[in-house]
């Protein structure tokens, strides 16, 4: 019997709660989870559609990524996940969607600025977009320098990257805490989109008595805002949630 | 037994209702309702999925925080909750959420301006936003200044505020009134923001023959049709609903 | 027995649809129709939600707006739909919603227009805004002088009104078309309101080798494709559909 | 026995399902799949809802259109179906909806231009769209001059084709593949419909500190990365995917 079960149970689940979440469509997503001693990683096989994906359809992956179990092919994508596992001992679980709003960004080669609250919950910064390869990074070893331009700007306190063009990335302590970065993400960034619009049409701009009680001149969020609501969740001094 | 059974149940279904709703993702939302004598009031854990909450679960504390039913952590936002209650007599329920499109106004730093009538069912006026902290409100006493704030410029008429940079909150008679009238808010800022990106586009306005009816030189609700609406509802000659 | 069995049958039924397809929120939307006879209509009963609302709560009125059965208020907007039916007698159902992007335009004050076949298909030419009414008539007989408004501009081959800073108005053959019309009413809206941002979006248009295939200098659909697309499905030569 | 049940079925599960993909409301959509001898096409009847469509209801017509299977009539779009199998030997399903963001980009008459790898997976170029039809081709065999027209650029390597001020037209070696293909074409809209938004937004560049990680120069997707992605999913190369 496999000493993986519960692993594959877990990155099972995982997956096909991208698919609940509205984070994907057809098969644009994969989650994985590597075990406490590193050596292993449980992914989604490539191009099987969630409602379809058992637990014994996972595949188990050596570091270096060869195939100790499952006979489907594992994702396109796993050398991504392998190469921030081997650089950031502390991510234990990865996740890649192509999530609209996040994937709106990373087209525009924009990072998420710090508009709210809400993105100071979980990220201690606005979420940046990787640089764009080169002809000879896609042309070689393609998916392993795509990890290189996520690692060369990935912080373990935002748990979320932009590939160039492509899509999001999200991380986490567990494929649990990957996946609900990723969620996390994607209302950042749908909140972010129109926020940004709200800023840029002049007309918007409430100038009647009746509609001006307060206008702030800052964009952004307040710095001191920004890292108390970063604090009340995370490091020593927090105190949301029952831990 | 419990004498707060029935207020248990109560918050825990209108917890329960800002998911159904699509008011919240993750837990990113909490409501409370206050006993009628205005001692107790009964609100979610923090941290606690909604899909996993039970009567139960609800934390009731005393007007001073202090917990008096429950093994749980109530939710972080409790000090803001029972400052509400402190100071508007003819509040008893309060809801806060991350709402899409109400927390893109709240980011923006811009007030929901009287666009229609259906703002007008239910707000008598542009809904406030707050000013912002300064540093020394953020870092202490942050969830009981940000109160302060959302006190300084709530009018029970209007019954809902945007916190600067962070989300909505709305408030009722009951708990169902304030999640009813948080709903009602999200979709005004909804049709709010688009409303207000058709009035900014030069090229959307129809200039040709084919297209033109009725174009109206002024941007916001005529103010006598504002206040047919409110009064149509609300107050001593209201004749909408059946009572 | 009621005579009414069957007509309330119905119109509970479109009345429960426009929650189902995402029309109406709450309570914000209801449907009549008007026996053959033309004496007697069948609507909704005001603020009921639709998913306790049953056959036995629809409103019978005659007319001129005497209840000739149930027990119930109707509808604050009954006397709009009366004033509708007397004056056009081929329109024997009708509909009023708050739907999202509908209301965006009415809150803009501006016609929807002809941009594609689908509006065609449906409604031959722009879907007409009503004028604002003037103070007098918004504090006297207010639903009756909203009804006039929109009676000076409904053309029975456009089923379709927006009434300015209110919302929708949708008319049929009966409650079931008037409810259809509502449907594509929203989609054309929403449509169109995204097809109005990539027009007046300078930097949307394509300017590489890469995306030039083809650029119309037309903002609007061609007449005579638009006078097509309705004739296929309106009228003596229509083809589209069984019958 | 009918020869044609198993194509049926397939043709009317693939209906039903643009439905259940949110592509379609009431009956704005078909899809058809051609036999392997290229001789019979199974088709949607016109008008009918897909909740009530069973196998039973679907039309088969020879290659010219005749009837030979089927008491309904076909789909008004069925001569377009047909014009395309035969120019098209590669193409064996073709599917057509007004789907909103698809549509979007038909209404707006601008080709989609390649934003990310997303489109690079499927569509190996941008979308193109149709030439307008002059008043000759709308009066006589429209339907045929639509097909024409859509032929004019259709490129099986970009499987999809806006008709102008129409909606959207996918295709793929099976019906399967073609209502695949239209799901994919309507989120590679949405993202670029808000993509072009960012990008024409001044107010969204981020200039400060807190917000600059990477700026692009280049709007489109770069050309090298376009094509590895589509290689990597299409043709002898292709490594996506168990096949």
């Amino acid at each position: 019997m496999s000493n993986f079960n519960e692993l594959k149970e877990i990155v099972c689940r995982q997956n096909k709660r991208l698919k609940k979440e509205g984070l994907v469509i057809l098969t644009w997503g994969n989650v994985s989870q590597i075990t406490p001693d590193r050596k292993y990683v449980a992914i989604k096989p490539s191009g099987v559609p969630y409602d379809k994906l058992s637990p014994a359809d996972i595949i188990v992956v050596d570091i270096n990524g060869n195939v100790v179990e499952g006979s489907l092919k594992p994702s396109v994508d796993t050398l991504i996940h392998l190469e921030i596992y081997k650089k950031f001992p502390g991510i234990s679980g990865v996740c890649h969607t192509h999530s609209s709003y996040a994937t709106v960004f990373a087209q525009a080669k924009k990072t998420i600025p710090c508009y709210g609250t809400t993105h100071a919950d979980y990220f201690n910064g606005p979420i940046p977009v990787t640089r764009e390869l080169n002809g000879l990074e896609i042309e070689t070893e393609y998916e392993k320098n795509l990890a290189k331009t996520i690692a060369e700007i990935l912080n373990p306190e935002i748990p979320a990257v932009l590939a160039a063009g492509h899509g999001p990335f999200a991380f986490g302590s567990s494929a649990d805490e990957a996946v609900e970065n990723m969620s996390v993400l994607e209302e950042v960034a749908k909140t972010a989109l129109f926020t940004g619009s709200v800023y840029s049409e002049q007309g918007a701009v409430p100038q009647v008595a009746m509609t001006a009680v307060f206008t702030s001149s800052s964009r952004f969020l307040n710095e001191i805002l920004f890292k108390k609501h970063y604090h009340r969740k995370h490091g020593p001094g927090k105190y949301y949630g029952q831990n």
